[in-house]
């Protein structure tokens, strides 16, 4: 049975080398924000820039690896039933809300959640970085270099499925953000075999 | 007098809130990857993730701010002959040379320049983040998500000029990625004023 993680909450734990992750959208269009570390040495941490700059490619799917700092792979997309997710973006917090959507007491976000979860694996707020956006949708215009954050591709069901390449920590969450999922918030599930 | 940063290598430098940095290209299509660290606080850096966010685009130019990870403005952009920068890929390193260009013997990259100029201020290599590559040349295909480097747009001469918004630490380097200078090493000259 899949855990289930409340509408904008977020969760951390561990994964061994070899296992899957499974990240599940029960009720279609919900944001999950993903983030790892190497749980030997948690200075090396899943980086967007070494990924794009060894895929050639901002959208990543099947196949596909997801490169650490130090350019070691952590995961590997070993299925994905969407095909659209984004990897430019910060996990939202307080100040996402304060200055995109004008909120005068904002909710502290998929970064706050995260930084929570995974205090007690010894991660400070600085080291969180740019998150893998499971089942965002930002498209990019090529010409203007203009980015939109669009309803996620995702429906009811839809998974993603990882392979962990070493033993990690995994934060995961339940995207806060309205534009992110559409205008509601809803679970995000999630299971490691 | 502008100083210079010999062929594959960086520099790094203090600048005080309220002064210019700029950076030049003195003889066309070289690139400078851009750090910058809060000098009183070297966990908060600079961060694409929450730049694009805020500016709700992957291409930045005059008047832009580019903003920390703890979402404070750094730095703004207040000239800019070239018009078309990178904010999405890492410093080029030695696993950049082995893993794309297939190097047995691979230069240390800006991100081993980096990291050597950084280390007197404190900075250790996994703070790094993705630099703000002035002058580089990443065009997307929005439909596929294909990023290309390509060269890059700047003439001789031409230059970026930033304001700095706190007092900062500055990494800059003269870019040692063969595909993103079409072809050739060249310096990068830098004032502040």
């Amino acid at each position: 049975m899949p855990h289930e993680i409340a509408p904008r909450s977020g969760v951390a734990f561990t994964i061994d080398k070899g296992q899957t992750l499974t990240v599940i959208d029960p009720r279609g269009e919900q944001v999950a924000d993903l983030l790892a570390f190497n749980r030997d040495d948690i200075g090396e941490v899943i980086s967007s820039g070494r990924t794009l700059d060894y895929a050639s490619r901002i959208y990543l799917t099947t196949g596909d690896p997801l490169y650490s700092n130090r350019s070691n792979v952590m995961l590997t997309i070993v299925e994905d039933d969407v095909g659209r997710h984004d990897f430019l973006l910060t996990p939202c917090s307080k100040d996402t809300f304060r200055i995109i959507y004008g909120d005068t007491d904002p909710h502290r976000g998929c970064f706050g959640n995260l930084a929570e979860a995974l205090a007690p694996h010894g991660v400070t707020p600085d080291m969180i970085p740019i998150a893998f956006n499971v089942f965002m949708n930002v498209p990019i215009d090529g010409t203007t270099g203009e980015l939109k954050v669009e309803p996620p591709l995702s429906k009811a069901g839809d998974r993603l499925v990882l392979r962990a390449e070493m033993d990690l920590i995994i934060g995961l969450t339940a995207c806060s953000a309205l534009q992110s999922n559409n205008g509601s918030f809803k679970p995000i599930h999630w299971m490691v075999e």
